[in-house]
């Protein structure tokens, strides 16, 4: 790819093809490029009735979309973006070889810590990117999905410091309206996010099925998303990923300004789908255990999250 | 009292006759005290047929038990035995008075962190003792007391050691077959008993009412328990508690022996009756965490705690 200007005769795969997946390939589609939906639950309707996208940033429809049900049917290609939940990761062993050829990069834009990690370690590191996205999305009903704010998204090197081909990815990416900033520091971009997402997803959970709204309503849970904010800068730090100390009130002020929104983790949750334990709680909370933080809201988070996806898992209420 | 021979004439108040003080009162009428009830919901029914104690330890009948309905009525007390649920201290400067003479005790056998500082502060900290009950006992129905494990109490004064009134108060309790054992350090004891009821009493709430049977069975909330142990007995020990390392494991493999139990809390909780959020969670965290202890997991329990009281009151599931 470093050889070759984006995107000519570039193919792209979406691996996953949820929400996230069908909005940024959707995008991808929109502006000109070759993508190839792998998809599952919506493959029949998507065939026939294609993608209807309706963004904040601008709705569009696209009849017709490239879809598979096999990786096997959809040869190699250049890039492959992984929207799966890495809950499923190991499903990605049998999915990904078809796609590959010598130079194919993968972009996780998964959530949480380890899925770089795990591409790499299966598939070699060279090739792995990663992406953190910044939005609100969610599938309304088969083929239709629903983009309410946001959109942008930080994307790096895994283990290495900013290339030509992660800018021109940036560049492409920007050019079919998804913003997009290619940065240094993948981990730091990673760390950031975590610190939203393991206090607001953790807690519209554990807090009891709550949007973003509600959670910053009651006193008690408001004060731990500031505290819980505060030990994952700081386990950041310590890490090496240095955050400001003002993030925490920036992005709950932030947070005030969108519409309430129920966090992923809370959809899968309720819809009784896997739960990104790890990726979110478990890799995060370890990591910085191992270095020597004081995390003990994050482990309290992590088992109590752990123990309400154990009790729904059982039929308890 | 220092100058007479308990129990000559001896007369002592129960404040609070829930199911703690119908059963140590209980005791005390059993062996010859002269043992004033303070009751209210109960009130008729006692009146009428007694008290009817079922315990582990040997079940009694008492036919007639002195009961008021006001303290007014009760008269002026030696002791007076303060098993009012913490919540509602406020009501202690109204009941109190009509009971104290120059010379009366109060002991507190309320539980968690800030009664003997109440009383203290109200009724003058010369008499104020602090006792804490190691036990399981429930009320079942109209005056019958369910007394299922345990039973003892240790007891001291308040920023006092040890004086010889108190041990002759842990006597008379050990002749009416309380066991009781008089301390220098009741604030150690205090903290002692909270690396029980912190974890425990939260969790059953917190983890969706579950009793101490179902919270170790539970891989995540029993891993919790002990971490929470741990950072409840290091706080102990910056506030100048000393509790040895080993009471985790030796209290969380005691808790397995008993019958499964539902906390105090746990059923305050469930019957709509107010939580002791303030004196189990509040004070503790803030008096550690003043003090510059890690209790980041103490914090996450009393805030969520909180945020489901608080729930269970606006009437949600």
């Amino acid at each position: 790819m470093d050889n070759s200007n984006f995107p000519q005769k570039f193919r792209i795969a979406i691996v996953g093809s949820g929400a996230v997946g069908c909005y940024y390939g959707g995008r991808l589609v929109q502006h000109g490029n070759d993508v190839r939906f792998l998809m599952r639950g919506d493959y029949d309707h998507v065939r026939r009735h294609g993608l209807d996208i309706r963004s904040h940033l601008g709705d569009f429809l696209l009849p017709e979309v490239q879809c598979y049900e096999r990786t096997e049917d959809t040869g190699p290609c250049d890039l492959v973006i992984i929207t799966l939940k890495s809950t499923s990761n190991q499903a990605l062993l049998a999915l990904l070889p078809p796609l590959l050829h010598a130079n194919t990069l993968l972009l996780t834009l998964q959530n949480g810590l380890g899925n770089e990690a795990f591409l790499a370690d299966h598939f070699g590191a060279d090739r792995v990117l990663g992406g953190i996205c910044y939005t609100c999305i969610n599938r309304s009903a088969p083929g239709v999905i629903e983009h309410t704010a946001q959109g942008n998204i930080t994307i790096g090197e895994y283990l290495k410091p900013l290339q030509p081909r992660t800018q021109r990815i940036a560049d492409e990416f920007n050019r079919c309206r998804i913003e997009c900033k290619a940065v240094d520091n993948l981990m730091t971009a990673r760390w950031h996010k975590l610190v939203w997402n393991i206090p607001f997803n953790g807690l519209s959970i554990v807090g009891g099925c709550l949007d973003t709204e509600r959670i910053l309503a009651d006193a008690s849970l408001s004060a731990l998303v500031k505290s819980l904010m505060e030990e994952v800068i700081s386990a950041a730090g310590l890490l090496g990923h240095e955050l400001p100390a003002s993030l925490a009130d920036q992005m709950i002020a932030q947070t005030r300004t969108i519409q309430p929104y129920k966090t992923s983790s809370l959809i899968d949750f309720m819809e009784n789908r896997e739960v990104e334990l790890e990726s979110i709680w478990g890799e995060p909370w370890r990591l910085a255990r191992n270095a020597g933080a004081s995390v003990g809201r994050m482990e309290m988070l992590y088992q109590l999250l752990k123990h309400q996806v154990a009790l729904r898992d059982a039929g308890s209420p």
